[in-house]
């Protein structure tokens, strides 16, 4: 008997997330329930679905799981989510006497983070807009200009998967890495290759990267005397969330130039079109798609589906959230 | 007894390639003779010094040693070139009877180079020039549009110095290498972790990057047939010199926008203010610039004097230029 998987993400969205391998997987080993329709199911068209399902697929967009829809879904057995964070997606009820395992594709999405940080850290010490210019005026081998990251040090705030996947690329530059985060034991840091530090020591690196979760007790984490410590001529990456950071000090600190910041992610995303970020040559801003590249996506719904069946055959699991860690979880 | 040591380039350039570090080494280890014009010796300048030099330290604009500056320099025991190149610097004959040891911080400036590579690389595949321009329309989380370089297939043209220096940070991305050089040994290939291709192949590989030296035997090895073969989406990059393509075929390529191209040497260089490339989107043009960061050129002097004191001490050299391989050199 093949289980119900029902899928909510539509079409356009599958197109992302979902590869043709992935399809395959799912007519193999469930019955799946796509959704045709041409947008996400709202929330009661998804009630009068989840009674019949023992899998649901989400991804960006769909429609958040109720208690309500947890009460109606007397089959349901996994979730597994094709993208980020799933907290707030589903009640924290979820575990409360229930036999409903979760999934999230989080740990995929946090390797295109860590190349985004590598290559916005590149962009930083090259500035290829203002190399790219030279060019175009005239300007031809104006002596040394772009910077190496080869034996610089890199500071990091938060010992998350992306920090993890950003500080496995780095690995080949021989750079040294400080970390600060309050919940890693030294023994997790050195495995990192990382030294512990204070906030204050990470805040004067000539090379800053924030991978902070935004829970409640990092809001605001790096407080405008944090900002103002980062030192001239740095590059400051923040691939996190907005809420982790002073955005005011950090706008008043890059207004003078004094060095480069790349960020996804913002207070208020998407800006007001007379944010003050917005015309200054010394930051790079991307539209909080540091985790959505192509290739990564693609993979996102087949890693997932993949983790069911191995779990639906009693093998280990690669995206299992467990109820310990859906507790601690941002 | 110290060393005469002469040093050609001008305040200007050693405040790019010599660092105080370097200033007191040469202090202690040798006699050094300072050029305090505010440019580069003239021919019969240098003339007039070489006599008593026993090091000759040159870099970036340094003037040519002809025939004539190696007779007069009858006490010249070590030529060091703070710089990339040095064949065209010193004539072919400076190994002939004389003895006389070459040094080139080539290998140093190799370092740059990869970084270089791997900085445009990720550029391409990120268009981050797009992705702020999207921020600043208030377009917003538009999809998937970067793209990972995990697990991608990386065609490599010519297994140089900076070619060996680009694979090792590409290292951590899990890509499969793959590279074109007809003198290279399948043990050499291996080591590089590299599978050997025909240049065919390589051509058709997503990422493409160029190392070729140029050398007769190398002039347009980029024909356009070859040029024409480059996928659609992918990214090019050539960090070696002009001469080994087709530029006008690359051009006729970039122009239909369905490859992205990262160029860091010209034909003609400074191109000319109405070169066809200065206008294209999915170009990126540095102005020859790949091996000059602030801090690979800051220790290219220092290195060079290192290993000049190695080899007065009979130790073994790092940077020292063989007379077979000075022949086979570009």
């Amino acid at each position: 008997m093949k289980w119900n998987a029902l899928i909510l993400p539509p079409e356009s969205m599958l197109e992302t997330v979902c590869s043709a391998e992935c399809r395959k997987l799912l007519e193999e080993h469930f019955h799946p329930v796509w959704n045709t329709a041409s947008r996400d199911y709202t929330q009661d068209q998804l009630m009068e679905r989840i009674g019949d399902a023992d899998v649901v697929l989400t991804s960006w967009g769909s429609p958040i799981l109720t208690e309500d829809h947890l009460r109606e879904a007397k089959r349901l057995k996994m979730i597994g989510h094709a993208a980020g964070s799933l907290k707030g997606k589903v009640p924290d009820t979820v575990f409360q006497g229930r036999n409903i395992r979760l999934f999230s594709a989080a740990p995929r999405i946090a390797l295109s983070v860590g190349e985004y940080c590598l290559a916005v850290l590149l962009n930083g010490l090259w500035r290829f807009p203002q190399l790219h210019g030279q060019v175009g005026s005239g300007i031809w081998r104006n002596g040394a200009f772009g910077r190496e990251l080869r034996g610089q040090t890199v500071g990091i705030v938060s010992a998350s998967a992306t920090a993890k996947a950003f500080i496995r690329l780095l690995e080949p530059f021989q750079v040294q890495i400080r970390i600060y985060d309050p919940y890693l034991t030294r023994e997790s840091a050195e495995r990192l290759g990382a030294v512990q530090c204070g906030l204050e020591e990470i805040m004067r690196c000539p090379i800053i990267s924030v991978h902070a979760p935004s829970i409640p007790e990092t809001k605001n984490l790096l407080s405008a005397e944090y900002i103002r410590m980062i030192p001239d001529g740095a590059i400051f990456i923040n691939s996190s969330r907005g809420a982790v950071l002073d955005e005011k000090a950090l706008v008043e600190q890059l207004r003078t130039g004094r060095f480069f910041a790349a960020l996804d992610v913002l207070e208020e995303e998407p800006p007001s079109p007379d944010h003050p970020l917005l015309g200054l040559d010394n930051v790079l801003l991307t539209p909080h798609v540091a985790g959505m590249t192509v290739e990564g996506c693609r993979t996102l719904m087949f890693e997932i589906v993949q983790d069911m069946i191995r779990a639906s055959e009693g093998k280990p699991t690669r995206y299992e959230i467990g109820e310990t860690a859906w507790s601690l979880m941002a």
